[in-house]
Formats: C-alpha cells, structure tokens, sequence
C-alpha cells in the first residue's frame, strides 16, 4: 500500500452546509480519519447539548487525541426548544471564546465547529467574530465549519465548501431519527 | 440532557452521492456516532485499497464494535491507476460477495458499502447485484452506500439521499491532499 506524503501541510478551512443530512456526520468521519494518522483534534459544538447524541460517547473510544465541548442548549427557535433567545446568545458567546482559546492553543491540529454556521445565522454570534477566528488561525491548522446557511463571506474564505443537498430525508415520510444514522 | 427513545427502529437505506468532499466522511461519521450507541457496524470499501488513509487506523480504535475490509487497488480509469479493469472487475465482485455475507449474518446493525456507488458507474458490479442486496437486507439493518453518480434505482429505493455539491475544493487551488482531512 502507497503512503502518500503531504509534503506542504496547509491548514484548510472547509465548510459543509446544506440543508441535506450528512454535515455533522462528515465531520466527525474527519476525526475518525485524523485519529489514525495521530492528529488531535478538538470539537466544539454550537447550540447543541439538550439531546443525547452518539458522538457523545463515540469520541470518548478516541481520547486522549480528542476533546469534545457541547456548549448550548438546543436549536434556538426550533423543535418547541423552549429556551429564551438571551440564554442561547450567552451560550454560543461562550462557545466562541472557547473557539478562541483552543484554536491559539497549538495543542490541536483540527478543530471543529460544528453548528457554528447555524448559529451564525440566528444572531447568536456576530460575523466579525466568526471572521476573526478565522483569520486568526494558526497557519497549519485546519478548521471545519458545519451548519446550514454558511455565510459567503465564511464560504470566501474556505479552501472547501461542500454543499449537502437533501435529495430526500426519512423524517419526511414520517420515519422517526435512527439511533446512529441520524444522532 | 434528555434521551431520544427511537421507539420504531426501521433499518434506512441512505445514499451518500454528488461530486462534493463528505460521502466516505459522512459515513465514518456515522460509525463513531454508531459505536456511542453501541452498535456494530462493518464498513467494506469498494476500489478503495491501493492508498494509505486515516480510517485504516482509526477505526482500530473502535474494534471490536466495527468491522473494517479494503477490496480493491484504487479508483479503476483515474489517477494514473495502472491496474487493468478485469482485475478491479474481480476485486469488486469479490467485495460484492462479502457485502451480501455480511448483510445477512446478522451480526451488524449498520453495513457501510463505500464506493459501492462509483463501482456501478464503472460497470465493475451490476445494477441486479446492488439492489438485491438492498432487497434482501434485513428490515432493521441500516445499508450505507457511498460514492459519486448513485444510479437512479438505488436512489428510489433510499429513504435519505443526499448529494454534496462541490462550491469548491482546495485541490483546485493546487493544494495538496491533508492527512485527516482528504484522506
């Protein structure tokens, strides 16, 4: 079997958006991979934390190479997420000094902020702020950006940019969400 | 944090197609998601085999839940592959085979087929072969089937299909594949 050798190592960031299933999923399979070349990586999810999920467990059989923080309280506005809007904003304004803090640290060679995009969206984070984590970012870091509604000025910034496109989803012929497919 | 009960567990077939990065991703994704849940999962990569990459080793790390298997020597056509089609034609039936093994053994609450989507494209399996094994699964089997230009058929028989779309790749950009991100 061949090694490839990335002789430049360039820190990327990649946003997947989309209103089709598979941007959190695609994320967590980029830890799965970077676990087997060594790498560490840090998660940081915005707004989720209400509702159990797999990875909550699944990246615990990958430490001490991952760190994983939930940081909010359900999808703001959604879902009967009885959450006031004020709460949801302190949270993801936490989660983004977290970003801040881990993205400098230099203990990480990929973080990820899944939902972050989302959150973005709502208000619950500025888009300077959101920027400035950006342009911030040690060079050979890579930083995955995942949610719906990705803003261009995000995406202008990216090397990659994937868009999930829903073709079809269960949920929609009434198929209730599947333990490990859809959380 | 409350638990969500999947109170009918219904075995989905989800489609992972589109030019976009995230299809394999999305679905190692899953498998960490799966093994938080503590289900098995088996993950037989069609073509995949001639290149090192990172889900080799990690998924080591969730041994004895997930079952990993490599059946071929690379993207038959493309990327100077030196290998003549009948020998990929065979690791691919091969790869087939083991699909329909491992589907019916009742051993996997998620089967993993990655590039079974591309393999159809290619001529190296048939369209008959794939959508028996959809046929036959058992009802509460989940089947993952990755790769690009997913055939129509397959698709109709899904319950989630997405297609990312590729905005952009850093490869277009002359930048080389990264270690935990590409691959």
């Amino acid at each position: 079997m061949e090694h490839l050798e990335t002789k430049n190592r360039v820190g990327l960031i990649v946003v997947l958006t989309g209103n089709g299933k598979g941007k959190t999923s695609s994320a967590l399979g980029m830890v799965l991979r970077a676990v087997g070349h060594k790498l560490r990586v840090c998660i940081i999810q915005f707004m989720k934390g209400d509702l159990y999920c797999g990875e909550i467990d699944g990246v615990k059989w990958l430490a001490p190479l991952v760190e994983f923080h939930q940081t909010g309280k359900g999808f703001c506005g959604i879902q009967g997420n009885q959450i006031p809007y004020h709460e949801h904003r302190v949270n993801a304004q936490c989660a983004i000094e977290l970003a801040r803090d881990k993205i400098r640290s230099g203990l990480f060679e990929i973080v990820i902020l899944d939902e972050i995009n989302n959150a973005l969206k709502l208000g619950l984070v500025d888009l300077p702020q959101v920027l400035e984590l950006l342009d911030a970012k040690p060079p050979s870091l890579h930083l995955v950006l995942t949610g719906r509604d990705a803003h261009p000025e995000v995406c202008a910034r990216a090397q990659t940019v994937t868009e999930m496109v829903e073709v079809k989803h269960a949920y929609r012929d009434g198929i209730e969400a599947q333990q490990g497919i859809d959380y």
